[in-house]
């Protein structure tokens, strides 16, 4: 398979032309020539020399990410964006990226993933971006809230970081609302629907008393603790396709 | 003296006006009326139920918070801003806020206060929003990384949270820069200071491979933590003025 | 029956989402809490401290207004929207504001009942904003240019002002269009769409030389005066839900 | 003297070019040839069909006017743009227009020319538009607040209108601000400056309950009857310069 | 016929209101008054002083033009624009103006009446502008690289100009596009859909280096030459009508 | 000298910094790491495959360009933009970019070439884009129109193309507009000056009617023909400060 193969089977699967508009990042195929060929492909979150060079090591034809370089264009490809632009040119490894169309996928997603491990039923499509969504909400059997944090903090890739619970729900968590990465935005839209437990990565300040005053669970999983489920689910796709996969890890605990 | 007079102090103090343009807080007055009497004032970072409710409680007949109401509208008085709202106004206290004029101040100011801790010298603007500052950079004579979280860790207020430390600048820290709150978007000009480390409240993602890859220290010690400092100094300035104040303590963690 | 769904029944009735994008106007709930319960209402052309002070004497719970308080979010709860919000809150009167979807609701709407008491028919909805209409226009028996001043004269409330007549058009009026308060932009239409008379509330120097060159008649009926129809028939609809009503009358004259 | 003469005259004396950013009107020459020889302009308030035909049967090889054909460009030389361009040049008469340089002139404008009227002393710039201004201010030593409504009524020319006066300010007006036209916006900034009584030309709804509450006189002088001091300032600057002048009265009662 | 009439047979038959937000021209009448007859039309590539003289001396009623007055408004009738618009109205002919939707029309447009010359087949719609297209694109056996440039060079008008070939292609032309007049911000468009050859009006200094990279034929035929086809086209369809024609030869050689 | 001391020299020279925000190009350093040592430099008009091989065969540790890769930023590194960028970075070689502030500056720049080729006197800054001028005006001594076409001929490398002149104005040109490059846009602002004669590179369809009415004479003398100037003095310079140089020719007749 060549890398225009790869990135057109990609931009297939997750709708890549859709969120164009709404989304900063330029999805798919972001450096490298479409006529090389791929037999082995690496996955990671972001996109960064750590990740670049242990692509390289691997011996990885092309690296997928979920986080790119191009957001809005590449103005200059000098100090980190040469940095990260010139191992992947002189090695011959193609970029990759997928960001909010693997936020929102419904079955390979980061926030379906992390649907997937608080078990959660009667899925819809939540956090509206433009007229595509990021997230996920679901129901739940009546959760514990410690268990949820419990379930967060064990299953979850954090690096030095960990789970902050926001505990100001009720007893029983019986519908969750899901966007992973910084999702703060869409705290408001979680009350809205009726949500008990909002799960995103980062923090933001004015959470805290928002949380507090709408009676919600908040959960501050970590970005990158979150983000880790899409890009695992690419790798499995780029497996059935016959291709050598590396998952690679490398926590920001952030 | 009346709210209108206080206000006017704090607005000529904190060059409110020259903010106008850069900042999306509506800085100043933002509830009440400028004839009610003022004796007692109460100070916060951020107008919430909870600092409201301990404002009233308090006899304050101001609230003076860093974080406010208005932040581009109230578009409607309704939900969470009724419940901000009308307690302020059935209980006769006045809300004034100053937002990023209250970040830049060189003395008052939350990087000011934070920049006192660090023992920093040879101060120059810094964090630059249009035209004017948010932040403030300084020289110290080779600071221990270590000794700067522990620092930090100590001297602020973090509630529930604490400091992370992404250790990737040198062993002696000799120029530091400060945005406290969410600072993320100006690591790159401290880098390009040449700055050693930098601190900020909040991360982001992208922080973690900016700074490994920077090989520079950055110190995410929590927004509400950074930003107490200059609620703080607004209050010493009333009490100069012979108003009755109360510091009211409500971290968030975050 | 809670102020939500006071709110709700007449969003769903005024289609108020649908103009969200095309008014200035925060229509809907604009200040007060959901779960107050309503007994009483009061409706009023315009939201000001004169007519909330009557609502509160009139006994109300909530007080329904075509202009109300926010037009792109209130930039401060200080001066004006202070003495307006204040009353309101103290009071516990919950305000609901419906602006353009009230002027164009072919059956309940502003121009609707306008064209009720010129008895016109065929009537189509007019006045494009957007994808949405604030007016309509309808045919008439040859109506007499004098008759028409008169018949608005008598029938609207002036308070201190009258009707201006723009005598240019045909003696025999047998096509009317009509935009509420302030249409002077949509002459234009009324002249493209063959109209014999245009009636709107406030004039704009441009319109006397337009409509003489056009050859068409304009009434210039005052904008309080053209726009008490819209809140008298949500007073209606209030009655039929078993509510008690009280329609304020605070004529501007303007 | 040719038409470029004139213009440039009438440019240098109004300073057109530093209104440039701040008025949607073309200023300057909007039709016509600068080649022209001018010996005798016509003066009005309005270009309209009505106006150019009074300046061509007045022999007048120039037309001078507050409100001009070009507001951000003419789309299309039809229509109604097509009535009046057409006579313009058909018979050889150019067209100069000065919108808001002539409103706020200190001296030949329009605010101008009523504060003589009102006998207003310390005149200071208001009305503020970007960094230019369009009326003015003054202090005046206890108007009667009915002999000003009598002075505006007796001295203007007001066709078929009046002068509407919103009589809600303090029994003597010490402080007056002006803004010809249509000026409500400016309201608020007479407040702020402390003014007593508020005249401009067309009303609009929200000027009733603002004066009211704010305890401040309004006088709606007429949108034409306030804006003719202007023009006939000009015709005195060219009977100066030797060119013979007329000055057409076409009220529009507005 | 009169004016409206001829503009509105136009109209209908170019889809003139579908252009209206992706054109800058102002299309349709652009001056003149609807209400006069047409007897004679000229027509011509451009509007200016010699088209518009020499539809004059033709003793034409209106003129038809691809590239008309009026982008975005006629800021003043004065110099440049005085000098066209005067002899139009002194002489009473009408200016009717198509721009875009003449060069993409499918049968009478420009790019379609240089398809017809190149003899493709199998065209498309090609050149996207918002949601309308502007050029055409097609198949063809085999065509000869060096013949096609002689086919652009005798067949088309090109005044002191002449066609330009940057011979990068391969040696057998299967698949053309076309965007007549300033085309080359859509050769990217044209390699995307695999084209052999593109062939534009005016070059652009990028082109030369795109076209080599690409190893696409470009042909620089000239803008005007380019664009003649679609007004003889329209003078065709007034032919038809029995409206006497006359075509304008003004060959800018650009 | 390393690529960080070239850049700066330049940059400092060239004042890239004034023309940020009224240039797409990002100009300044485009590609490449700041540490590499730099020996020898290759210019060139434009940044392309062509000229980055030849850079590379001329064993240059940088290129200096007009035209670079990135305006507006560097959407994606494939395709056209993979094959620039490429062999850049896997031979080393920086790229810098001066477009406006090379065709503006009154010595080493596009315009300031030209004109000394045609010695004008008196120079003036023309070409008004934003607070900075892309070209040059200046006074001859009655120059001889097809003199000037001669000279721009003969002296200027055209590749494949030549000169067009549109021979409209005076028998004795005494007065010269020029910008280099795409500059038909300021060809009204030559004639607002008084110019003779306007020099530039590409045409456009409209400056022929604009020439022959405003009896003007218009030099079409190439883009790439116009635009050598500027690189030529850039490698004088760096001949000065010790460094290699190689001049790279790839004329594109355009």
């Amino acid at each position: 398979m060549d890398v225009s193969e790869l990135a057109a089977r990609y931009d297939e699967e997750l709708r890549t032309s859709d969120y164009a508009d709404v989304d900063a990042s330029a999805n798919g195929l972001q450096v490298g020539s479409g006529d090389w060929t791929v037999e082995h492909v690496a996955f990671a979150v972001d996109a960064a020399v750590e990740t670049i060079e242990a692509a390289v090591s691997a011996g990885a034809d092309a690296l997928v990410t979920h986080h790119g370089l191009s957001w809005g264009g590449i103005e200059r490809v000098t100090g980190r964006d040469f940095d990260r632009v010139a191992p992947l040119i002189r090695e011959d490894v193609a970029l990759y990226v997928s960001h909010l169309p693997l936020d929102g996928h419904t079955s390979l997603g980061n926030a379906a993933g992390l649907a997937d491990r608080l078990g959660l039923a009667g899925r819809e499509r939540f956090g509206a971006m433009g007229s595509e969504y990021i997230g996920l909400a679901g129901t739940a059997d009546a959760l514990d809230p410690a268990g949820v944090r419990e379930t967060l903090e064990t299953d979850l890739d954090h690096g030095a970081g960990g789970v902050r619970h926001l505990d100001f729900g009720p007893d029983a968590i019986k519908d969750v609302a899901v966007v992973t990465g910084s999702g703060a935005d869409w705290f408001d839209a979680a009350v809205e629907r009726g949500a008990d437990a909002f799960v995103t990565g980062e923090g933001k300040q004015k959470l805290y008393h928002q949380a507090k005053e709408a009676g919600v669970h908040v959960y501050l999983a970590g970005h990158y603790a979150t983000e880790t489920f899409g890009v695992n689910a690419l790798a499995d796709l780029a497996d059935d396709w016959g291709v050598e996969t590396t998952v690679l890890d490398a926590p920001t605990g952030i």
